[in-house]
């Protein structure tokens, strides 16, 4: 199975503690890296984390809090003094391009690659980003000022090539990517042999939701239906439901429940609240609702 | 004697390693708290420190490579997190101002308390801030762009009363202020004591000076004559000397060199370049030629 992993660079929140990182997460599919949120000290992480720099061509900038972006800077100038030349996207919302500018221009003159902003609308669900791999799309979420989730969506792989029945129709080599792409094979005698014969499934394309920060938003399942992996914000405890209500965050119990109610695979808590030492109550709540919930930390790799 | 403590919260350079954050240190001078240098992660190491954020009223920024500066906003939105209501005084080199200041209007609106940029001359040795017990001035470095050190220079404290004099002689008390000011006292009788008799000398004064990031300056002994902590940036080894002088940066024999002509009385070196996994063999380097150093290494407190 092609790789599709998400690593934890920092799941705290908007104080800093000794035991987190704020927020920044790393998509690895198929060794091209996706960043998610970018808050202070991602770049240190995203050395430990030896995931390699220039595989990250794209970052994804939920929302305009320090927590989730004031690591761009260092990050960006970390990539110039490496040498990078490719250019870098990012996509946040406004008016990070207009906030950016005068750094770049005062920090990174003559830097030999471009940084490009792109703005995106945090109030749809809309595809931001696409690749021949991947579809991201912006999921609304709802927050003290303009803030969305991201969804990446794996494209379906082609079906995997029976190589037996190639070899005993003596398929030529031409004709077996028109196979793959769902094309029948006609003998030269003119049988015409349906495409299922020569092929199998591949695996099912898989998913990634993450959302951060956020009120309990319990719409959000339409889009997040069977997603294999559920990143959601839990700030706060049940005990704290009224603060997280006032704030625009989530108790790790709605987030399980919106787990739940999407039928994810799995559910994976964080951005937790610098009042936790220990998050453990955090997840037992979730688990209470959602079973196969796991509390983040950072440099947590997960499969899908 | 009063408490004056340098504590390393970062000592690395401008490249991410997994060892060090980037330059930061915290002096604590009769738990007044000032910043020297704000790299990415410094609000994190303060945290770490367990140095009380309220007692830090003033940041010193010695020149506006990121390394050195882009941890101002998290630590900035995190004072604001946390109520603060006294101003936050930075001393920077221009255009700090003009950089921080729509980062402020966006990031901190609404904040209840204000941030004052001071502008400051890097090419002068002159008094940058001053209060009851201390001096600050910055010290004229020579790097890539303007760029200054500090030294903290203690005034001298008023010297010791010995008390059985005063009762010997009947001192009232409203007199012990004048004669810690220097005055003599004069008996019921007229009788002339001198001051001296009741005094004894307080403590020499002490001075602690933060030198990074700088090429080799030998005339800057003129102003570290007798410092009692010396902090010098050692970038680089010996055997990298020419890429030192190409960067403007230091060998850790160079910053040896101007640590034992300063008469200097301890010396600590850091902003270690990130190609060395172990700085030992720079420390070896730097205590051949003045024995009396250190090397700095993050959440490491000195006393002077």
């Amino acid at each position: 199975m092609e790789k599709f992993e998400v690593t934890i660079l920092g799941c705290g929140s908007a104080l800093p503690t000794t035991r987190h990182f704020a927020s920044a997460q790393v998509v690895n599919l198929r060794e091209k890296l996706f960043m998610i949120d970018c808050g202070e000290g991602a770049q240190m992480q995203l050395r430990r984390s030896r995931l390699k720099f220039s595989r990250l061509n794209h970052i994804f900038i939920s929302h305009l809090h320090g927590d989730h972006c004031f690591g761009l800077m260092g990050l960006i100038s970390t990539f110039g003094l490496l040498g990078r030349t490719a250019k870098l996207h990012i996509y946040a919302p406004a008016p990070l391009d207009q906030l950016l500018q005068p750094q770049l221009d005062y920090y990174c003159a003559g830097m030999d690659y471009q940084v490009e902003v792109h703005t995106i609308d945090t109030t749809r669900f809309a595809p931001v980003y696409e690749d021949r791999s991947v579809t991201v799309y912006t999921l609304p979420l709802r927050h003290r000022i303009a803030c969305c989730g991201f969804l990446f969506r794996e494209k379906p792989t082609l079906p995997h090539i029976i190589r037996e029945k190639i070899d005993f129709y003596q398929v030529p080599e031409y004709a077996i990517n028109q196979i793959k792409n769902g094309a029948d094979w006609t003998t030269p005698d003119g049988e015409v042999i349906p495409n299922r014969y020569f092929t199998r499934p591949s695996e099912p394309a898989r998913s990634y939701a993450y959302c951060s920060d956020t009120c309990y938003l319990p719409e959000l399942q339409e889009h997040l239906k069977n997603v294999d992996l559920l990143f959601h914000e839990a700030t706060f405890g049940k005990d704290l439901e009224k603060r997280a209500q006032e704030t625009f965050h989530t108790t790790a119990e709605q987030a399980a429940t919106l787990a739940r109610d999407s039928q994810a695979g799995r559910l994976c808590i964080g951005h937790f609240s610098a009042r936790y030492e220990d998050e453990t109550p955090l997840l037992h709540e979730a688990q209470e609702i959602f079973p196969n919930t796991i509390l983040a930390r950072e440099n947590l790799t997960l499969k899908l």
